[in-house]
């Protein structure tokens, strides 16, 4: 199979830090270029000690980010940076040939007014919107193969999506009503230098954060719109608490028929299995959890893979759907190079299992 | 003010432990006998070095808990018992003419069918269920200044009946769709010796569990039923997250009227703040946060406090309040405690900040 | 007993917020005056929601430092500042007739030259070097009554100088040869927004730093050196690990008289014990532990006690010394209380326990 | 390359889990049986979720562990039993031709009166003692290739014995009054239900424990003494922190020569530095620091790496050698790999990068 060269941009945050380690041992990429302002100089092994047994690590070396220069290195360019910041290279990237996989927010909505509702100021590309495709590579694998530019989701995206939009395109639940309510661990805020990340100040702690509208609303109810072709609204409420990495998801949802019976519950059950099975029961990264098995974030640390399970409650007539992964890989790096096998033609685990 | 003496049943728990350290410093109440079945015959002092300042560290012994010795040595018993072994040792103390404060769920139920259903048995003694009072002094302040048997309320329940009580007694929300969800730190599940409770087994581990009928439902919907003065069914879930002690709670709740406007938004807002600030506004233990501030559980750590906090959402038309705890302090011991000092008449407060 | 009034300096760091949380339930202080550049303008719930239970916590604002104005506002005043900071207080402070407790490490050696090695520069008021007492109650209780300006010891040399010296002064340890490792909890670094302490850099993370020469050696030499009456050179490892609070220490002796025999041993073992009964029997804030117990800083966790256990090893001829104590309290703002109470000449217990 | 079934007996514990991960990805191996007392019957996968993306996760069934049943299943059988009990399973199946990788402590020492002193009964199978060899593959590399018992050494001696056998074996170091101080993450005591290794009984805890005579001393002397070629004897003391995975050792050592200059300290340096590449440059698991990094538990977490880092101390004339690895991996499961590469004629890092 054909190697192909790949850079990371912004190749010192957590995010980016986990695409260059399940690139380090990718089969066919060839690590060619990672980017750090602050880092600029320094070798990967002196940077992140944790890489050091990998040869490249000591002749790598961090550099400043250029899109000029990046193009000539690279195939296909990371950009792991804070949004707004990713755009400004992703056109001239894309101008010099490359393909794009953008793990930040800036091309993941297809409306740009939703992305002013949301970040508050004007798209900077607005153009570049109707190129992307939505990296999910279980709902747009087909689109992430044609495109050279790829929004990777976002961390509480991922989880919420993956479970909720086979119910929603079966017709299973209402498109009203959905809540999400998601637990995620501190390296979702990056390795941002600020006092609400102190180890003193998230031990021992459980917390809300952003009530009632986070940035991340703006993809799922996009995203869960399409799915439903109906505008799809969503309460969501993230949580702060204390591990490393790691999203927990608790989803309520309403069956779109009632069910009033022991029987009636057992043949939704049964549908939900069926529509799971069918949408899930071949994709590599995704467990359907059977039996008594609840998702757990520790099952899946250091995975690119989704816990699923779901239990019906005859008591309130709700489905609760529950879903786990590592925010780090199958909410960003280890989905971002999924998406990388996918349009490079190589098989969708390589490197990643 | 007149002393009363004290005795801790079940003293090696969680919850015994935090009652015997408050109980130690309580400027009325005199430990006068803490017991465990598997530590009878050592000091306090050996068995929990944390009170070995204490002078009574080191000549109060633990003994083997006998329901007729205790009550010629206490006037008030506390029972920190598994739930089916507090009824056992309620009957004889109450007849001796002791009162009881039993931090199981034993006698929190009024309904002894209720008490079948969640606990797969008949109620060991349902005539006391008549004679006992849940023990949540902002709501039965009163009943608790009267009753020799009061039913100290479980953890989950505290961080869920404090905030929505008065929504519901006040009708500002609907009673039918309430969702609670619940992260609990790891001495929720008491002092088990059980692989799930291991330091491995929990840290970076976020996990739900009992879902969706945890015991805890039938003391919350039998309350809120009482608030609302009709049946009220909830949707809870609790997870397990990587911390010691706290108990943060996000309620997802319908007022009962729509906003459709931001001035409908303000001054259901209003309502919302007179309400809490009516039913609240002079508890010593109840924290209602201004501002931007929302409920963290490292800020309740060992307080005898419940923070609470709101927000509507105009997006949704939905109430979110948030609740934090300690669950060993406000949701057990710190609570127990609160209830003694209302039924021997001393200031509500003592020993307890 | 007359109240004093008092004032912290640099309430806004960990140390400043533990001091004004025990001066705010202290029966004979009254917290007059909070100072914190960052805050100033904001209340004392606002900044620290954890104390909004107390009344004072909604009138009390924190205010911009000046020397002057706290100089009208407080008797004694407590410096919770960075060192080479503190110093520009004191003076002035000192000169308007306030007594000054000292949380840094700015007046806690002796010796201008060796304040000159360890901190690089030379110090900014070596006059008031010989006006200070080094306030470790338990070795300086008589000269802490008597100064107006008291040096609160560092965490680490709290929890080395105070099992060590009762061994060098009664010679039953060599002077020569001593290791101290130590184990701290991450609030040690203060709450400083740097890369290292953020939450995903210390969890799952046990490091050792400072090697060999940390700062805090000056004042644990110069401190051994007085109880041993010879120059005493100490070898000192620092370690960060995963906790909130907590310091424990490891101390490697060698007796002064080698034993031989189990009859030498016992004989050894004895003198020790009287050694520390001899020093510490009647200390409220020093826990001398027996039986099978070994210190552990959960142990110790809030309350204002260092935990002393020592095993000799007949293999290697050692002597073993543990300790464990709270950075906060008895490293730090527990430790500064005692101070003003032996000065103000109330309990030394009061507000501590 | 020829492939080799291996099984793994005690597959439900800490060590046997993390095997069992590293077999089912092993290039060279086919894991054929694991055994479980406790879950025969049940899959890889209903035992251990995060294995479940692997196909033979859900064919594989746990069974109970009888040599004789093994001896046809597997070529290398590892034992990953409490020690005394794998001892039993050893002798039969090396009687039926199975090579035998042991991980607990039943074949490590050459001296089966060590092992009486130290573990409080005769030996099971003294004469198994003169065929096994200690597993440390940097160490003792040759002679593993042609053995048939393995005794993989312990966690703690692996990040002692590394770090220091180079140094005895050059006469850098002196060969008396070795202290080893190490910090443990709680997965070293294995998944035992005890309340010692509870969440909240480890959680904000550091303690040290076994002071002053832990087991794994016995093969820490006893290979320190091949080393230095006369008897050593160590002061170890053992710390549990609250991680999960993970031990920090700090070794303090005594140079031979001393250095009373900036030249000699620089030239013993060199000597250092020469000694260590010299002995581990071409090892590629483990990781020299250079620089300013001091070794770190996190860099090194589910890697077979050791990295070591040292510092001569001018003041004290002692070095300071300091090493991290992670327990379960180079402590444990990944070092019986390396042996298995080596025995079975693999490359060394196969299955284990």
């Amino acid at each position: 199979m054909k190697t192909k060269k790949v850079a990371v941009v912004g190749a010192s945050g957590y995010s980016g830090e986990e695409l260059v380690g399940l690139l380090l041992h990718h089969p066919h990429a060839e690590l060619a270029a990672v980017t750090s302002r602050q880092n600029a100089g320094q070798t990967l092994a002196q940077v992140f000690p944790k890489f050091a047994g990998h040869p490249k690590s000591r002749s790598l070396r961090f550099v400043e980010p250029k899109a000029g220069v990046l193009a000539r290195q690279a195939d296909v360019v990371f950009l792991a940076l804070p949004h707004g910041v990713a755009a400004e290279y992703a056109a001239p990237l894309l101008e010099s040939g490359c393909a794009v996989i953008d793990l930040s927010a800036d091309f993941r909505l297809k409306s740009a007014g939703i992305y002013r509702e949301f970040y508050g100021h004007d798209h900077p590309a607005p153009d570049l919107l109707k190129k992307s495709v939505y990296g999910l590579p279980e709902i747009y694998r087909d689109e992430i193969k044609k495109s050279l530019l790829i929004a990777s989701p976002g961390c509480y995206p991922t989880g919420i999506l993956l479970p909720v939009i086979p119910l929603l395109r079966s017709g299973l639940i209402n498109s009203t009503g959905i809540i999400a309510d998601s637990l995620s661990g501190v390296s979702g805020a990056g390795r941002k230098t600020e006092a609400d990340y102190l180890f003193v100040e998230c031990n021992e702690s459980a917390r809300p954060y952003a009530v009632p509208k986070h940035r991340h609303l703006s993809e799922i109810e996009e995203q869960l719109s399409f799915a439903a072709r109906t505008p799809v609204t969503v309460q969501f409420t993230p949580h702060l608490i204390p591990m490393s990495r790691g999203i927990l998801t608790t989803l309520y949802l309403a069956p779109e028929r009632r069910f009033s019976s022991a029987v009636g519950m057992n043949a939704l059950n049964e549908k939900i299995e069926a529509c799971y099975a069918n949408a899930y029961g071949d994709e590599p990264f995704i467990r359907l959890l059977d039996g008594k098995n609840l998702p757990d974030t520790k099952n899946v640390a250091g995975a690119n893979v989704l816990e699923i399970a779901w239990r019906l409650d005859p008591r309130t007539g709700r489905l609760i759907v529950m879903s786990a992964e590592d925010n780090l890989v199958k909410g960003a790096g280890g989905q971002a190079v999924q998406s990388l096998n996918i349009l490079c033609g190589w098989p969708e685990t390589a490197g990643l299992v």
